[in-house]
């Protein structure tokens, strides 16, 4: 960041009064730029037991699988973004059930978030940022060619859960 | 936001190509500024059945009662920024125990994650943006001043989870 989005001057990367931590601040206008985390949600698309997995169209990880998940938007809740993303990127209607990962990933900012869901109906297609879309049983998951370590571990701990008979919330820390 | 961070220029508010949404663009140099919610995380500090609120020193809702929270920073985890703010707001070091609320309240693009937490011993007081500290039972919690309504949400949860003896997950929406 080198310039205030408010007035347009220069700003300076300092730590404010009373603050703690370095901030790009504008001295023109007094602006203060905090930057912070982002929500990453998706959902875990289940049908028969398999699991809807999306192959990414677009960088980071072009060519690779991940879980159907974005960036959460403004004016929207949780639970409406991991619709959305499903939507957008898999083609695919589904009813969420609990939050099932929060996965905080500090080196990227980024924390992820991801529902139990059901697919509504065996309908789904690849999304713009999407190659291709397929449902998974445990066996064939392309476990080399999963794009995130977070979608890995969502995917695992799911396995592991379904083998118990009870899906819990996992809260965990990738760095 | 008027004006470009990276290079200065004027930014527009347009829906780019490929996109759902209107965006800052500028295009003097391309860039596209997006704009997402924010994490705040906090915890829920208990002693022998009591609850630790902050009577907050700041707008908004100067004087009114809250739960130690705030901003998630860049380069923390969900679980380092609620011991952070639960330190800073309260002097308080506290053990953190499970996830215990994720409220969305898209009206001002937030989500509040309380954890459930003990405090590690009797010993408390006010941070720069705190008047005032103190450990309050059920029947004396000042439901009429709590600050807001993701606080008093999480502070119902828990007292009627404490009830059945079994402390849950609540995800849900303020609008």
């Amino acid at each position: 960041m080198n310039f205030c989005n408010q007035c347009g001057a220069r700003v300076e990367l300092r730590i404010p009064p009373g603050d703690l931590i370095a901030r790009h601040v504008c001295d023109a206008c007094g602006h203060i730029h905090y930057q912070n985390p982002k929500l990453v949600l998706g959902s875990i698309p289940e049908w028969e037991g398999r699991l809807l997995l999306c192959r990414r169209a677009i960088e980071p990880r072009y060519g690779y699988w991940t879980l159907p998940a974005g960036f959460m938007e403004n004016d929207e809740t949780v639970a409406e973004a991991a619709l959305r993303e499903t939507q957008e990127e898999a083609g695919a209607r589904v009813e969420l059930g609990a939050v099932f990962s929060m996965i905080s990933v500090p080196r990227v900012n980024q924390v992820h978030v991801f529902y139990l869901a059901r697919l509504g109906a065996l309908e789904f297609q690849p999304g713009e940022e999407t190659l291709e879309v397929r449902l998974f049983d445990e066996g064939a998951i392309p476990w080399e060619q999963v794009a995130f370590r977070t979608v890995a571990a969502t995917l695992r701990h799911w396995f592991a859960d379904r083998g118990k008979g009870s899906f819990g919330f996992h809260a965990e820390d990738i760095r």
